[in-house]
């Protein structure tokens, strides 16, 4: 399998090496020179600027899936929209990319041009979205939509276990339970008076949604894998190559699903305003999701999303008057309490 | 305040020294002689024994009462079967205590005599117990029974305040944590469709709801605060005298609210084999909590009801066909968790 190539790799340390050999052939940047304090402060700051950005991009992301929701039906093809963030997410690390290669010239590290031992893994998270996106449509014959939106919280666990084993990074005990009572508190949070329908999922239905939450932890931890890989290479490049791939399986899913809508009404036919608005947020968390698991990891690309989530329902409550249920309150709650633990938790 | 007077005691340790000398005055135990190891396995012994003993009275109490609620509507006295309560404590407390007299003979702290100063405050938690259950009659008018049900959990956040507050013993950051999320749980545990309506609660229903937390999670407190300032006093005399007290404010409330259908049909009018049952339960589970507050803490005996709480509905589906739901389920997750937290989260 892929991923154990991986893990041998990192294990046998030629990556390691490489990178240590590349810091020694170049100039260190201003807080590496500080000392550890300094690069502490700034690795916090840099961690803590990338999850801020991730929790305010995946709710303001809701919101509008919302407001779109309001302003009718969609009249636009799924795939060519996400075709369109695939594209728009590789502009923007080519830009970025152009930057840096402006100030600090090319190097080992930012150019483009990879190695087939590099690229090889990068198609990997692609694909497994595929399939979980593929198995999307047979779950539904099992679960109805807001059962399904239960389900999805089963991915929190999924993503714990796949990251303790596959990443072999450690949780403590009160992390453990911090996690757990986080995807407890998510879903009470999102309980309604026909929740407990869930309960009456086929065997099949729960044996897919345990499948989707795998394939949907196992593709983060992955992608975490492949970006951690090499710690010196530019974020910008890494993203460059994973949304190349994100490119080519989404044209693939445009000529399976809408080839005959984009021949006859065009490509952006149906595009609106909040489309666009949609597109560019998407785009933007995309890229906010690969630099939390470069600078930080999968269990924070959890909490933020999971901060996201209750962000969402009280933005929710000014800008379309929705109400908030008990259970969201009791969900918060549990939710915030696992976010202190999971801080004062750590693994000394 | 008579709780202040209480603390002072402690404080200047006259009781403390009492206890030390009444120690050395009689035969030590055969734990006591075996040393801390012992000592301490014989007081762990007897903290779960007590702790598991209230948990399941606790929760066959609460299988009691649906078992008799389907039997028919009470067609017993309230008030009457309350003071029945009191009064088979009282009198299984003085059997105890035969036996022991038989057995040590009397001392210091087993007799049943006692002093001015030391009973003076066994009336208190009775007498806020009482004032607490008028309040209930009028809290109806702001909140339903279910949601009754759900404000009731404040109980648990005020127990844990005045504990510390009080009682002056810490808890952990951790165990702040799980006490807070023990809160959230036992509420989510008891979510239902319906139980949005506590939302709409009128302000004068919060103060109620929680004044009424405050005062008993303050007659708890206080009983504990009573039972422990003389350690060595035989647990069986310290129960005597709260349940003498009982008895006074139970007979109190038979003359004011069933005065006459005493007179008319009779003390024991209404009572069946399922009210006996439930009395002697309730004799039983009121000892148990006694011997928490001696052996254990206040603490203990919220997380020992809550669990209750959860093994009465487990117990429910299998003897009265009861649907668990989902939000019971993650409740329970929650509440697990706490568990969990609190025992490795002590303060070292």
């Amino acid at each position: 399998m892929e991923y154990r190539k991986l893990k041998d790799q990192d294990e046998d340390g030629n990556s390691a090496a490489d990178d240590i050999e590349n810091l020694r052939g170049k100039p260190l940047s201003v807080a590496a020179s500080l000392g550890g304090g300094a690069v502490d402060r700034t690795k916090w700051k840099r961690k803590s600027m990338v999850t801020l950005a991730l929790t305010v991009l995946t709710s303001s992301q809701a919101i509008l899936i919302v407001w779109s929701k309001r302003a009718g039906k969609y009249e636009y093809s799924v795939t060519t929209a996400n075709f369109s963030v695939e594209a728009l997410k590789c502009a923007l690390s080519l830009v970025a990319l152009a930057r840096i290669w402006n100030n600090e010239g090319v190097t080992e590290d930012n150019r483009l041009s990879t190695t087939m031992d590099e690229v090889i893994v990068y198609p990997i998270p692609a694909a497994l979205y595929l399939v979980k996106n593929l198995l999307q449509y047979y779950i539904f014959a099992y679960v109805d939509a807001p059962g399904y939106q239960i389900l999805k919280n089963l991915n929190i666990i999924s993503t714990g276990v796949l990251y303790r084993i596959i990443l072999k990074r450690k949780l403590s005990e009160i992390q453990w339970a911090a996690f757990i009572i986080l995807c407890a508190g998510c879903t009470t949070a999102q309980l309604n008076p026909s929740s407990d329908h869930v309960l009456q999922t086929p065997l099949q239905g729960w044996v897919m949604a345990i499948v989707m939450a795998l394939l949907s932890g196992f593709a983060g931890v992955y992608t975490e894998a492949i970006i951690k890989r090499r710690p010196s290479r530019n974020i910008n490049v890494q993203n460059f190559w994973l949304y190349v791939f994100g490119m080519v399986f989404n044209a693939a899913a445009i000529v399976i699903q809408d080839f005959d809508a984009v021949v006859n009404k065009g490509f952006f036919h149906g595009y609106s305003f909040i489309t666009v608005l949609m597109i560019l947020n998407h785009a933007l968390s995309g890229i906010a999701v690969s630099m939390v698991m470069k600078y930080a990891d999968n269990i924070v690309k959890v909490y933020s999303t999971s901060v996201a989530m209750l962000l969402t329902a009280v933005v929710s409550v000014f800008l379309f008057g929705f109400h908030l249920s008990l259970a969201f309150f009791l969900g918060s709650t549990v939710v915030s309490v696992s976010v202190y633990l999971h801080s004062i938790g750590k693994v000394r």
